[in-house]
């Protein structure tokens, strides 16, 4: 596979910034005010984030342009992300503060695609969000000390998360590749 | 109370659609393409519903100006939120599809102010999604007569969810007028 003109740029733009970590690898797409990330531990297979490039913790420290600029990429990327993983439909949330379970202190959209009976055996339909927590906690474990914290904010019970393994860096490299060559395929509307 | 200005023009602009259902009277804002409704059982108080005016089902089906003005006014009216209810955090969600728990085939962004602890008592920080699907398939239990499917597809134990009673239409309409007087002392920006 040779290297997405788009991945080129990213490297080139980078280093990029989620919260205190640098995710430079992880990333696919790049705009003016936004980037989008695959997951160190995705709750299910196509489970991405979306951030404005700016590490800023709320939705309302956003200038309307950078709220334009994720949302517009949110659906652009939801749209790739459902043809590519044959979802038939997404679930896209916002830990909007710590009291919403925001673990990372920089905005991120989760767009998570959905099939039919996806979560049937991991506790139904809803179970997603109980795992949303999840991955950043997770991240928070692999890449910082503090991830008693992060253990202690998981106050309900977690479903299937202890089986969810970390992937490598370069799983996740070659993830960005690919989704990064199939956003070159999608539409600027 | 006098009858806010805005309310004024939402119901010269009426009838206001979410999915089948005739919603004018619940609506506190409105802009060229969008308008923000209060809820028949909120999860918390507080939690409301931001959609776009056209009757579609998905985030795709958006156009490029309708997702802009769709996210601009989630983020203007989750900071009124916020501000009004004396919340710390917001969760902002969007079931993007009937496998992704969407009951009523309109896009809407749940917004849900939060407060530290807010939901230790029925189930932990997470227990709101759990909820999520509840004033969807409520409403649909009250103003449809299809109220099996959409307890068929809550698999999901609902935390609490039988204790949330439908508010009357005059509690609502109180609730809009009030959102709608706070929403003028918004900024545009």
């Amino acid at each position: 596979m040779s290297i997405p003109t788009s991945i080129t740029q990213i490297l080139k733009a980078g280093p990029i910034h989620f919260g205190p970590f640098i995710v430079t690898t992880q990333v696919f797409h790049l705009t003016p005010h936004t980037y989008a990330l695959v997951n160190l531990k995705p709750i299910l297979p196509g489970h991405v984030l979306i951030s404005p490039r700016r590490v800023v913790p709320r939705v309302t420290d956003l200038t309307p342009t950078e709220t334009s600029d994720l949302f517009l990429t949110v659906r652009r990327v939801a749209r790739m992300i459902e043809r590519v993983y044959g979802a038939s439909s997404l679930n896209i949330a916002i830990q909007d503060g710590a009291d919403a379970g925001q673990s990372v202190p920089h905005v991120h959209a989760h767009v998570i695609p959905r099939k039919r009976g996806d979560l049937d055996d991991r506790g139904g339909m809803d179970a997603v969000y109980e795992m949303l927590d999840g991955e950043e906690g997770d991240l928070r474990d692999v890449f910082s000390k503090d991830g008693d914290e992060g253990r202690r904010r998981r106050r309900f019970p977690r479903v299937d998360n202890d089986e969810r393994k970390p992937r490598s860096a370069e799983e996740m490299e070659g993830e960005a590749w690919r989704l990064a060559g199939e956003m070159e395929k999608e539409s600027d509307d």
